[in-house]
C-alpha cells in the first residue's frame, strides 16, 4: 500500500528531536475513552454514553479502508474528560474531541483520519492547563 | 504549577499545521496495553505479562510527582504488538516500548516522562510499515 494515499502524511517529528529511528508507526492513532463508572457516579462515564459504539464504528471504517498497520483505533481508560464524554484523542496531532456520539464516527474518520481535517464542531480546547504562550 | 519544570517542554506542533488553538493538553500521554486474550491464545497478552502492574506503577509515580493535568497515564486496548508485550507508547513523541516489565516503569517515568530521554534499551522501532525515507 502506498503511504501517500492519505492526504496528510505523517509529520516529521524527528526534526530537531535528536531521535535517529522511525517514530511514527501509525500515521494516526485514535484513542476512544470507554471508561466505566458506577451508575451512581454523577460524572457518568464514556462507556454508557456510547464509547464502545464509537470505537466499534471507527474500527469498522478503518478495516474497510484497508488501513491496518497505518492507523490504529484503540479503546482507552479514562481520558479525564468525564464532563465531555465520549472523549476521543487522535495522535500525533493531539486533537481532542468531546461529546462524540456513535453517529459522529463516520465524520471523524473520513474528515480527520483520512483527510487530516479536524472536525471543528466536536473539538475540545485544552483540557489541561493552557500551554505557555511562548 | 510551573509548566517549565519538565526538562523537555511540549513541542510546538502548531507550527505550520494550520491549527489555531492549543493542541497538546498533556505534555506526555502514556498508553499501556492491558489487552486480555484467552489463555489458550499462543500470542499471549499484555495483561498477563504485567500490563496492569506497569500502568499502576506509572500512575503512582505521576501522582507522586504532582503532574496531574500535565501528563496522563492510560490503560489501552491491544496496541497490536502482542509479540512485544507489554507494549507502551508515549505521545506526542510516538516512542514505542516493548517487553516492558513492571520494574522498568520507574526508569521510563524518570528518564522519558520527566526528562525527555527515551529508554533506548526498551524501544521498539517501527511496528508498522517503515515511514517513507523522505
Amino acid at each position: 500500500m502506498d503511504r501517500e494515499t492519505l492526504s496528510w502524511p505523517a509529520w516529521d517529528l524527528q526534526g530537531g528531536s535528536g531521535y535517529n529511528r522511525p517514530m511514527i508507526p501509525y500515521e494516526r492513532h485514535v484513542f476512544i475513552c470507554v471508561n466505566e463508572r458506577d451508575p451512581s457516579d454523577p460524572r457518568g462515564c464514556c462507556s454508557t454514553r456510547g464509547g464502545h459504539e464509537v470505537a466499534s464504528r471507527l474500527k469498522e471504517l478503518a478495516h474497510a479502508a484497508g488501513l491496518k498497520g497505518r492507523i490504529r483505533i484503540n479503546k482507552a481508560g479514562c481520558l479525564d474528560q468525564c464532563g465531555m464524554g465520549v472523549a476521543v484523542v487522535i495522535y500525533p496531532e493531539a486533537v481532542w474531541y468531546g461529546r462524540v456520539k456513535p453517529e459522529d464516527a463516520d465524520e471523524i474518520f473520513h474528515e480527520h483520519v483520512m483527510q487530516g481535517r479536524p472536525v471543528e464542531r466536536l473539538r475540545i480546547g485544552s483540557p489541561g492547563p493552557s500551554p505557555a504562550a511562548d
